[in-house]
């Protein structure tokens, strides 16, 4: 079970949706178990293994599943075929398999059309693709919008191969269907909107992104039992094509989103990643770097770049939308990444608990931001005689709630939220809270606007 | 004597009010001499020790003295009692005194009620206050809000208290009285006003703040010598209490303020450290960044904090002004910070007189900025056959005279001060200023506004 | 021959207008073919040296020579007499030539009055000039706008004259004549106009300045063949008197400047340098900044500071123009300036053909700025379909060419010029102009202006 699923409301209770989040074994277990389950699936950006993806997510939250029909135009985009595979295998004369789908999802270019074949390995060589300098590796290979077919294996499975002729086989259909997508809804107080988006594509590949599908999930199930501020709008969808559907099916939706992240590679052994949003200093820039810099764990934070994932396209020049990217170690940039290596031993359940406190303290800063004025603002109040202060005088330095209390005094006029409060003073933001609770509780403090 | 009490109209005579006004060992002298008449008096927030400080000072300069009463409202607080004290020690039962205030100012906790009564070791040992680390250093301590008593002492002394019966005797009165400040007021041509703020509420404590007392002091007398532009105003007053009163008798003045240092810790053997006004960008922050840049003795500048000293008043949000804090090491960054340790022996002459030239040169260059307009904007005039110029052409580099004559005429549009000039050019203000007054005689400069 | 002469239309062929533009052999020896022509000339801020110098010029570009009278008031300045001298020397009694004009034009203080006297080497001594820390270096020296007379020798050759008679002959006039200046105009389709200006005043320099004179050459030479958007002017000027006149005779063109370089020392070993505008973001600064950033070489940014060349006037503050100054080692910072050691052998071909490839690039980016609108903002356009992405997907990383479309797609937004993206996306403007030319060709884009 999740360690984090207190009730009630979260204005009123911002110390139990604390940005101190703390990261549990609890969490770091129950986010693995997903994980092992879907793992086995072979997900692409259609067909059954994203429904079935979606139906186990369904356990956890209350996903609304979407189809939406091939041929669909979505932007300059039209939603491809569904694909569908049962098996496909390289075979020799004798019958034997010496690749065959049923070992690794990864052992077919996702979106091969149905073949069935025999040609010598010179005709067969340019359809196999490995990955030379991890000779042990299978790489992950799509051909989502080119008609193509083609395998994927190590590079030792290749050198075996002998010239001769071989049958090869792809049982798969690419027919009209749908392209299918998962979305959550947690209605807020208002309808500003925080989205949380993770692609779900990716066939048997662990860090990237079945670790920012889990946490995504954990993420939506903790929220659902508070009362929000924010509305939050979870999307669990195929890379690209799910995020320009969504998109183009939600355009009036667009500039309800206040904040958002795209979820991926979260569970790696790696510390923490943040793409900046293309606007680089959105609320939600300064949001993450202020909770990743209050951490132990290290951190960078990278500007945004056009390449990536569906940030991309919440990015583009007509949305330009609030959208950064978190992860832990960054696509492309660790070795393991689109190959079999990325599997279940890649994943660390405390890297994943990490990143699961990581974002419930994001969430807290979000709930939690406000501006407030002071009531007393000529002079300091004077706290002492209010229970706030230390009663004996002349200590050498004042206590961290001592300061925080004196912080927001100071910056309680108006123009300040307490998350500028709190990147001014260095405090984590919790802290700078609770001073302000503290300061209300006093009457010494009043709210100006969320 | 102090070598700097030149007369004369600072407007017309920078050069003697200057920039780079000498560290002189006659001012050291006389900062000591000033600063050991002033040690032995057992100071408080109120009293009459703060009385017969202000009359030592006004033998320098002539104060106003302000006496207001107990009980009175500024702000949110309110002027407590009037804390007086004769005689205060532990006696042991054959009348052996273990702890006498005629030893220390500082082995009583400040507003200290009085007492009178026998106790057990154990009853008494809540109100004793040592320092473990410094186990022969007496701290200072305070209560003047809470109502209380105690005593401090070395940890060495407390180390040989055996078990049993203490006489506890503070003679002290804690009654309806004043509180009293000095003020000085040197007015200038102008009523925008440079405020210098001193706290003089600490007993027997060198560096913080007798130095800042002393300091401004001297500063004060100087500038009394002088025809200004600017209206200076020098408080003298017990630390928050001192300065939140005021700021409520004078609210209608508080606008008036232009430039202001609180000034403290100005005498131990530490780099200068600029505290920085609220604002960060205020004026004071860049004047006097640019003189201790210009400096050879290191300095820090570090952003404001709501701690520290009555800059808190001052920056409060309701007032927010332009105060920054001087100081050498920082209250709390010395060891010897609130201890007896903090005596005459941690004073250096040449810091005293290095303090008191640096605020010189701040004030030359409060008193001497301003912006100018080039005559002969288009193409640089000819400085040559003014006399101006080097007339030998040719050689490597130009003279830092001539640079600063090329800075002023490149610079002088009307928008830039001859601080930016400075800042820009990497020269000191005063060789900026020198060049500015060349050019004035030369008439290829016109002043636009001080 | 230089390699770049091709013809045709800028607008349509960036691609042969390239920044990329190569480091030719075959340009350094033009280069150096020009400067050793030059070098023996005695120029000076007027007289014959620079009228035979501009005619040389003539045979590369067509210059137009301008000649202004003596005496002309030009803005505070006054144009000088002109000045020619046919021979100097020092003699022995026995008629033994100790210094000897005919051996180096630098034997003279440049503008010396005729002289033809007998004097003890005492009365001598005060207009000899030598150079104690390089007693082997003739240093140059000059005296336009104060009457006196001189030689320069080395400190070897000084310490062998012995006391006694020597007769001094200068051979020179200084009358009532011109000053004499190159202007080069190649008319572009706006009179938006790019200034460079190179100083034509200096004798035997081979760095200062005939590198910067050999380059403007070339670099207007290679201009003339090509259908510009911009107004090229090119200035052989005297220095400091020169733009002064020139700015004087002109003012109602100087608004007309959209960029401006001043060109010296561009041929020494050293990197390149290059100082900034007096504005310091002027768009020349970005350009020339971001040209170098692109390049091998090392290269160093400074500020403006109003010493140096040209861009003093270019830049005071009446003028203001966005005029900075490309160097290799700036004046002043190599040991050989302003001596008979910069000569012929301090000079590098390939120092003088990359600084005229960096101009060209610099161009480049002049020429071929600017603002665009992507024709799909909302998501990313299907590169696929249109042959501009890789059929494969699941690779590592994008290549550069992607990288580059996708990042003029994501800030096409009518905000952002070219070089913006190109500073933004660590690219070079060549990539990110060709990514721009390759989606225009696919109408996913269309120009805002240019």
């Amino acid at each position: 079970m999740l360690t984090s699923g207190c009730q009630g409301n979260l204005s009123l209770k911002l110390g139990t949706f604390d940005e101190v989040a703390p990261v549990s074994d609890a969490d770091g277990k129950a986010l693995m178990a997903l994980i092992e389950e879907l793992f086995p699936i072979c997900r692409s950006i259609t067909g059954n293994g994203v429904r079935q993806t979606l139906q186990i997510l369904q356990r956890y939250i209350r996903l609304e599943v979407n189809e939406v029909p091939s041929g669909t135009r979505v932007l300059d985009w039209t939603v491809p075929a569904e694909w569908n595979i049962r098996n496909a295998y390289i075979a020799c004369p004798d019958g034997t398999r010496v690749v065959d789908f049923a070992a690794s999802n990864l052992h077919i270019v996702q979106y091969s059309r149905p073949i069935d074949a025999l040609m010598l390995l010179a005709e067969l060589r340019p359809h196999l693709h490995t990955l030379p300098d991890h000779p042990d590796w299978i790489p992950y290979r799509t051909s989502y919008y080119t008609d193509n077919w083609g395998f994927c294996l190590t590079q030792r499975q290749l050198a075996t191969l002998s010239d001769g002729l071989y049958r090869v086989v792809i049982d798969s259909d690419l027919t009209p269907g749908h392209l299918t997508y998962g979305e959550l809804v947690i209605p807020g107080e208002t309808d500003d909107t925080v989205l949380f988006s993770a692609h779900i594509c990716h066939p048997s590949l662990a860090n990237d992104n079945l670790s920012g599908i889990a946490v995504a999930t954990m993420l939506a199930r903790y929220l659902q039992a508070f009362r929000l501020r924010y509305t939050y709008r979870f999307l669990f969808i195929p890379g690209t094509i799910g995020s320009l559907t969504w998109l183009a099916r939600n355009e009036d939706r667009v500039r309800q989103i206040a904040h958002g992240l795209v979820l991926s590679c979260l569970g790696d052994a790696g510390g923490m990643t943040y793409k900046q949003s293309r606007r680089g200093d959105a609320p939600i820039d300064r949001i993450v770097a202020h909770v990743l810099r209050q951490d132990e764990v290290p951190h960078r934070i990278t500007s945004f770049v056009p390449y990536g994932y569906d940030e991309r396209q919440y990015c583009s020049p007509g949305f330009d939308l609030p959208v950064g990217c978190l992860m832990r170690t960054p696509n492309g940039e660790y070795p393991e990444y689109h190959s079999s290596a990325d599997n279940l031993s890649l994943l660390r359940p405390e890297s994943l608990s990490h990143s699961f406190a990581v974002l419930r303290r994001i969430v807290a800063v979000i709930e939690g931001d406000a501006l407030y004025r002071s009531s007393n603002p000529k002079g300091e109040p004077q706290l002492g005689r209010r229970g706030l202060y230390a009663a004996m005088g002349g200590q050498r330095a004042a206590s961290s709630h001592q300061l925080a209390l004196l912080w927001v005094l100071n910056l309680a006029d108006g123009h300040h939220s307490l998350l500028e409060m709190a990147e001014r003073a260095g405090l984590p933001f919790a802290a700078i809270r609770a001073a302000a609770d503290a300061l209300i509780g006093a009457e010494l403090l009043e709210i100006v606007s969320a």
